[in-house]
C-alpha cells in the first residue's frame, strides 16, 4: 500500500496583497500528477487545508475543486484533518457524505478513535485541538483541569486510547497537526505560523508517537523539522513567507507492507517563486542587478533596503520587479549616544516634533509636507485610538 | 409520489436575544413525524435553511443533524436549494457527495437546468438569485446588462430554459425561493425579512411559472401570501416576529400523480409560543392579567405598553413574564403644538435640556439623576461617533 502525505495547504492564503491561488493549483497540479504517477492508494492531507476557520469563498470553491478532482474524479481515498487554520466545524461539515467515496475528514477528538481500516494498515485522524476540547470529551471535572491544562498533558491521555485500538497484525499510521518536539528539530520550532500560545514550543514530545508505524505531520511547513523518519512533516507544498524562500516543497510517499513504513520525497516545483533580495536602493534599481531576476509576473519579490529608500521606493520597485510582496528596511543601527538624546528630547517636546528631528538625524533629510502631514494624522489617530 | 414542503429553516436566527434553535428542534421532530406517518418520498426545502450567509458554529451543527437525520438516518431524499439568507457558496459546498444519498441542495444557477428525475416528476432547483448572477451565467455584455437588471428581467429569460428541459409524461415541479407577485396576495408581500431591495415589491410575476404543474416556493414566511394552490409558499416552521405571532405553522404534504398535483396542509404546534401583549404598564404587572398566560420559560412575550413604563419596566416584566423578546412603548401622539414649540426651542439650546423639557412635556415629572447621565453619555457617544 502506497500513500502521499501531503499537508498545509493554506487555500485562501495571501503572500502581501497577493492571492496565492494560482500558485497553489500549480502545486496541486504536480500532487495529482505524482499521485497518479506512483499509483498510490489514497492521499493524506494533516491539516490546514484552509488558511483561516472562515475561509473567502473562492478558498471554498478551490478547495471543493480540489477534493472533487482527488476524490470523485480520480478516485483516490483521502484521509484529512483539520489543522488549527481550519474551523474544524465548518470543514467538517457533510463529512458523512463524504466518507461514502472514501473521502474521510475528521475534525473532532470523538471522531479520532475509530481508525479506516485498509488490508494493511489502521489509519488514524487527529485533528488539532486545544486542551480544553479534549477536557470537554473526556468530561474532565473542573478541580482536575489544571492537570490536563497543556497539549502535552492531554495528548499523554488520548494517545494510549489511540493505541488501544490497535490490531496486531496491521501498520498503524497516525495523521496529525502539532509542533512535535524533542528529536533534535527544535531549530525549526518557529518556522510555521501557528499562534504560539497552542502549538508553539509548547508541543507534544515525539516520545508519546512511539508506538505508532509512521505520524504523517501537518503543522510546520519545512520537512526539515520533522523528528525522525517515522515522523515527519510534509511541509507546504507552496513557499509561504521568506523564511521558505530557500526551502524545497514536496510531498512524501508513504510505503507501507507488513514489514513496515519507509517513504521517498518527491519535490514539488514552484510556478512562480519566491526571490529574497537585499541591497541599498542605489544597487535594487540598476539593471545590471536587476536584470539577473525573472521578473513581472515570473517571481514574487521580498525586497530589504539596507539604508534609506528613495521617496517613491514601493512604487519604483514594483514597476521594476512586479509582484512585490513585502519591501523592508534595514536602518543603520542607533548609537546610544543618539538614543539618549531623543529620549532626553522626546520629554516634554510635541511627538510630531520628536519625528521630524528623528528623520533628519538618520537621513540628513527634512520630512516632506506630505511626510509632516502622515505624520500628524498617524498620531492624532493613535491618540483617538488611546481615548476610546 | 408524496413529498413533504417546508421552507424558511432560518437555523441560527435569534429572537431578540434569545436563540431559537430549541424552538427549531421542536419544529424540526415535528416535520420528521409528519414525513414518517404520511411516508413521503422525499422532502422539499425551499430555501433561508441557514439565518445568515455565515451561520454560527452552533447553526452548522444544528443544521448538520438535521439532514443527517432526515437523509443518512430515514433515508428521505431531499430536494432543496438555497436561500437569500444562506450563503450560497459555504452551503453549497461538499453537494456532490451529498447527492450520493439523494440529497440533492443546488445553490448555483448552472445546476438549476439539470432537474432531478423520479417515475412521476421532474423536479428543477433553482436557487435564490440576483440579476447580476445570471447575467454572468448567461454571459451578458454591458451594453446590453440594462435589459437583465431586474429579477423579473432574468427570470423571463431563465424559465424557459427550464421549461426546454421538460419531458412530457411527467409532472414538473419547481423549487425556489422568491417573492412571487401579482396573484392577490399583495397584502402579504412585507411579511418576509427579506432585503426588499432584490427580493421586494419587485418580485417574480406568478404568471411566469404557469408551466409548472407546481411551484414549491420559500421566502415568505406565511402561506396566506402563496399566489394561488399551484404555487405555494410553505412559510416557516417556527415564528420569527409579532407579525407571525397570530399565524398558523405548518407544512404542505404534496401529492403527485399522473393527473397532477394537490397538495394538504399540515400543522406544526408551536413549542414555546410567541404572545404579543399590548397595555397599560399598569395593567401589564396585575396578577389578574398576566397570570392568564404560561410564563417563565413557557412562552415568549412581545409587549407593548400604553404611555410610559416605569424606571425598571424592563425588569419588572422579565420578572413577571420570563423570556420578553421585545418591549415597545406606545406613546402619546404629540399635538402639532408640541411639535413647534420643541421645534422652536431646541434652536440654540442644549440638547441635554431639550431631552429634559421633552420628558417633562410627555411624562409631567422630571429626569432622574441616573437618566440625566445616560442623556449626557448617550449625547457624548453620538458626537464622538459623528466626528469620526
Amino acid at each position: 500500500m502506497k500513500l502521499l502525505h501531503t499537508a498545509d495547504w493554506h487555500i485562501g492564503k495571501e503572500l502581501g496583497e497577493y492571492s496565492l491561488l494560482e500558485e497553489q493549483w500549480h502545486a496541486f497540479h504536480q500532487i495529482v500528477k505524482i499521485a497518479v504517477d506512483e499509483k498510490v492508494d489514497g492521499i493524506i492531507i494533516a491539516g490546514d487545508l484552509y488558511d483561516r476557520a472562515i475561509a473567502p469563498t473562492s478558498a471554498v470553491n478551490a478547495l471543493e475543486s480540489m477534493l472533487r478532482e482527488l476524490n470523485l474524479d480520480k478516485n483516490f481515498p483521502i484521509y484529512a484533518v483539520s489543522g488549527n487554520h481550519d474551523g474544524a466545524t465548518r470543514l467538517g461539515a457533510g463529512h458523512e457524505w463524504r466518507e461514502q467515496t472514501k473521502l474521510f475528514l475528521n475534525t473532532s477528538l470523538a471522531g479520532a478513535f475509530t481508525p479506516i481500516e485498509t488490508d494493511e494498515a489502521q489509519i488514524f485522524l487527529l485533528p488539532f485541538l486545544d486542551p480544553l476540547e479534549a477536557r470537554t470529551y473526556y468530561q474532565i471535572p473542573e478541580e482536575q483541569a489544571a492537570n490536563y491544562s497543556t497539549i502535552e498533558q492531554v495528548m499523554a491521555k488520548i494517545v494510549p486510547d489511540l493505541v488501544a485500538q490497535f490490531i496486531d497484525n496491521k501498520q498503524h499510521l497516525l495523521v496529525t497537526h502539532f509542533n512535535v518536539t524533542g528529536s533534535g528539530n527544535d531549530d525549526y520550532q518557529f518556522t510555521s505560523e501557528t499562534n504560539s500560545r497552542v502549538g508553539g514550543l509548547k508541543g507534544v514530545p515525539a516520545a508519546l508517537f512511539n508506538d505508532f508505524d509512521y505520524v504523517a505531520l501537518g503543522h510546520i511547513h519545512l520537512k526539515q523539522a520533522s523528528p525522525n523518519p517515522k515522523m515527519q512533516y510534509a511541509g507546504s507544498p507552496v513557499k509561504f513567507n521568506t523564511k521558505e524562500a530557500q526551502s524545497e516543497k514536496g510531498c512524501f510517499i508513504v510505503n507501507i507492507n507488513e514489514d513496515g513504513v519507509t517513504t521517498d520525497w518527491k519535490p514539488i516545483v514552484t510556478g512562480k517563486d519566491l526571490i529574497v533580495l537585499k541591497g541599498s536602493y542605489d544597487e535594487l534599481i540598476q539593471p545590471e542587478f536587476y536584470e539577473q531576476y525573472e521578473r513581472n509576473g515570473k517571481n514574487w519579490f521580498s525586497i530589504t533596503i539596507d539604508g534609506i529608500g528613495a521617496r517613491e521606493a514601493r512604487a519604483t520597485l514594483s514597476n521594476i520587479y512586479g509582484d512585490v510582496v513585502e519591501i523592508n528596511y534595514n536602518l543603520p543601527k542607533l548609537t546610544d549616544n543618539t538614543k539618549t538624546k531623543f529620549a532626553i528630547q522626546a520629554k516634554g517636546q510635541a511627538e510630531e516634533d520628536v519625528v521630524g528631528e528623528f528623520y533628519r538625524e538618520v537621513t540628513d533629510d527634512e520630512l516632506s509636507t506630505k511626510q509632516v502631514k502622515i505624520v500628524e494624522q498617524t498620531l492624532t489617530e493613535l491618540r483617538k485610538a488611546e481615548e476610546n
